[in-house]
């Protein structure tokens, strides 16, 4: 065991996006620019910086345009963003970004109930927004979501993710990331679920995103990487996602799987100690404490060493 | 990966025992025997009934013959608690446990720190206790605690381990637990001990004990499981053992490890439905909500499960 793992992995971090869509208090626009500012300058070469959706579905992403005008960054980083549409995808432009980020569901019913459309036309539209963006010169990334359970459907077939995946990659989809959107996978789906793309897919554009509910999100990891993924997705502190009650566990928190990369002897480019003053950041931000393991044990030591400190001094 | 994963394993309760211990609300002896009840009912054949030191030490666990005298449980349940002295293995004795635990610590500064001996003093107590315990055909556990990281050392030396290892073995110890106690281990740590000491120590004898406060855990069951390891310690609802703030994860949950365990197909004989059950009893005793996930996860949806039935109602 661990005798495959690679030699170093990319880390995509989706806590601008993914994480604040569904954060009741409102950011302001400062606020988004110094986080992914911080996230960027811990060495983060991969930040999906907003969503151009509609503010209507999401009004905490309204000012996208905004903040993506306003942050600066090193010249290496890839900066992306989802987009639903054509509309979305001219302020993607506007903006400058150099990805843009497109999703579907792996299933009927969630694709349905998530964006009111079946998976055929969602194909339909990525296929459109893809050749629009390989025109532009933008690199594009595709969200497969539900790939592991569906909250409508259960455990989702791994041969009606394989066919997905292809038809994907006949688009000529730079990477695919595939959601275990309500946080149930465990290793054995996800060995099952790569073993079996493994002979059609280059497994260099697949990346794989974790949701912590049940615990699982490092575990999948460490089978991922086993099965050769080198690319993860992950939240600061573990934001947003969280299909459960209030302090359920949400997205993998990226200090967590920065933390279990670095042990692995597996490099990232990241610090982690950084990385730990921006989950610590996260959380000022958004005036509540984040579900991310590793930072909750580190800022909990650091407070200890200031209180001996103190005390010492007193 | 994967590919060589046992077809059952034996999960050791320590809830009662290690999860309880540092609980500030005092529970009764009524509901910590109602609380170990359950937890058989729902097929778990190995419970840390309590602990038989002085209770100037853990109040928490004063009444423990009472407790232990007071459960009524299935014949082939192994009744265990840990005992640190002869005074505590007479109580051991005189309940009629099946089996006594006894425990030290992997480096000379957690030893001073935690008992108050060395590891030459708490070896020579192990080996007392274990002959007393054969003696009286009570099957004896070791907790091996530190193994990986130690607060006061740091990393430590898997060598160390191994050396204490061979001489617990030779005192025919039956089951040696080795503790990840401030929870920090990865898998890499995990496979590189039991690769060490494989050769020289019979692995079906050795438990793994993680705690999850860098959310950890499952990863590492992963990784002991694939090195050959069938027991494994947890924790209801993952109570006790936090070493940091309050809310930060303690020991591994004994419901996330079994649905881990499930959903590898690997056989337990454990009713994950009624852990769920214990783990809300335990939340209920302790007045608290507990750090396992998939408790969590769970309850929440029962929760909208009967708010939908009662919204339909209406």
């Amino acid at each position: 065991m661990l005798e495959r793992l690679p030699e170093t992995v990319k880390v995509f971090e989706v806590g601008p996006r993914d994480g604040l869509q569904n954060e009741p208090r409102q950011v302001s626009t400062q606020d988004k620019v110094r986080l992914i500012e911080a996230l960027a300058a811990a060495g983060l070469k991969n930040i999906e910086l907003t969503s151009f959706v509609s503010p209507k579905w999401i009004p905490q992403l309204a000012d996208g345009l905004a903040v993506a005008r306003a942050v600066k960054l090193p010249a290496d980083v890839n900066t992306s963003a989802l987009v639903p549409n054509f509309k979305g995808y001219q302020s993607a432009k506007e903006a400058g970004l150099r990805q843009i980020a497109l999703f579907m569901s792996a299933t009927e019913s969630h694709s349905q109930k998530n964006i009111n459309k079946g998976i055929a036309d969602a194909l339909s539209v990525l296929k459109e927004l893809s050749q629009a963006a390989k025109a532009d010169r933008l690199t594009v990334r595709a969200y497969l979501s539900v790939v592991f359970f569906c909250p409508y459907e259960g455990r989702v077939n791994p041969a009606s993710v394989a066919k997905l995946l292809l038809e994907l990659q006949n688009m000529s989809i730079d990477e695919i990331s595939l959601g275990d959107t309500i946080g149930a996978a465990t290793p054995k789906q996800v060995v099952e679920l790569i073993k079996l793309i493994s002979s059609d897919i280059d497994l260099k554009k697949i990346a794989l995103h974790f949701h912590d509910t049940m615990g699982t999100a490092l575990a999948n990891v460490l089978a991922g990487l086993e099965s050769g993924i080198t690319t993860f997705d992950a939240s600061i502190g573990g934001m947003g996602g969280c299909p459960y009650a209030p302090g359920a566990a949400g997205n993998l928190a990226t200090e967590d799987l920065v933390y279990l990369l670095n042990e692995s002897g597996i490099k990232t480019g990241i610090d982690l100690e950084k990385l730990v003053d921006c989950g610590k950041l996260a959380q000022e931000i958004l005036g509540k404490e984040l579900p991310g393991r590793y930072l909750k044990a580190c800022l909990s030591s650091r407070e200890k060493k200031v209180r001996a400190q103190a005390e010492a001094q007193a």
